[in-house]
């Protein structure tokens, strides 16, 4: 046999291996219900991956409820594209500005439980398949809310609803109860090297 | 003073440095270009992650390319959100299924040099402002494909034009190329609990 035929054997078999592996796994995993997936890590890429999912459940003809606690004021691009689905997604941004563009700790923790209020509204709502709840991280290390309240709200939610949580810092009750967490890590960043923070990638 | 008000103060002050920080920084970034971003490691969210920012782009009205290598055969919610705006998002499925359902090495190298084919042509193209070249590195590792010829075509894309290249296992080569490295770190799974992979979440 040549080299390459012997190569392309050997990657079947272990293709063959690997497709018998997966399938074993999926078999045993028959449990169908709500996922609550954190994503957090000083990487990038946490809210856009939660978007992802959003574009993702909106392919699959759910509905979508999002939540934004700290990034209020920029009209991100994801903003500006989910606001053209009204009847697919409900769409709240809350508060204003950065954290350290308000200065005002009253007003933060007002504006978080105000948005708190509407993250309820759709963690009840069984029609609303993804709540997508970005930057509550932050708001619960700040302590502009108080966690087991939110993490009351999330296990009452109805079981086929599937939540994502993103923001740095993660509370380990949150990391606990979830069942996906991913932490984006950073290898490295364009900003560090002097780049300027860029349209469609960045914000 | 009250307890109460000197950590409002405390909390001022901080987000005063904070804020200053981040200012100077954006001040001394002045650099607009292409970005090059890759998203790697074994945890969830590299595609999902790129997917966010392709809504992010079409929020800005930036016209968008998605090559996906590898998961060719499951129509993912992804896919059928996408396609939803051809004219905005050149969206190309390459291959068929999983490697490890081919299990045919020849096929799997001939289908992955037409999805670069297309692929160069988006990174041809100063009107396509994000290429998207999903589980891209799924396909170098297998050596489906050149990575010499992979990151030639890759550097000489339009200046403007940012590209996102996910999948596990991205060459040294490809991070060094790279202005922004995300590792998507497992810190734990759903998978792993015996629960079946969801849809709006998974695909």
């Amino acid at each position: 046999m040549s080299e390459s035929a012997e190569r392309d054997e050997r990657h079947k078999a272990r293709m063959q291996r690997k497709k018998a592996v997966v399938e074993e796994k999926i078999a045993q995993a028959g449990d169908e219900r709500g996922l609550l997936l954190v994503h957090t890590g000083n990487g990038k890429g946490k809210s856009s991956s939660a978007f992802g999912m959003a574009a993702r459940a909106l392919g699959h003809g759910m509905k979508v409820g999002v939540v934004q606690f700290i990034k209020g004021a920029a009209s991100t691009g994801e903003e500006a594209f989910f606001r053209r689905f009204p009847d697919e997604v409900r769409y709240h941004v809350m508060g204003e500005g950065f954290t350290w563009n308000t200065q005002d700790r009253q007003r933060d923790i007002a504006k978080a439980r105000e948005a708190w209020a509407v993250a309820r509204e759709l963690l009840a709502d069984e029609n609303v398949g993804l709540v997508l709840l970005d930057e509550l991280n932050i708001a619960l290390r700040y302590g502009y809310l108080e966690l087991a309240e939110v993490l009351d709200d999330i296990r009452r939610r109805p079981p086929r609803q599937h939540v994502v949580v993103t923001g740095r810092g993660a509370p380990a009750e949150l990391i606990e109860a979830a069942d996906t967490v991913t932490e984006m890590g950073l290898v490295k960043h364009a900003f560090q090297a002097g780049v300027k923070a860029q349209k469609g990638v960045e914000f």
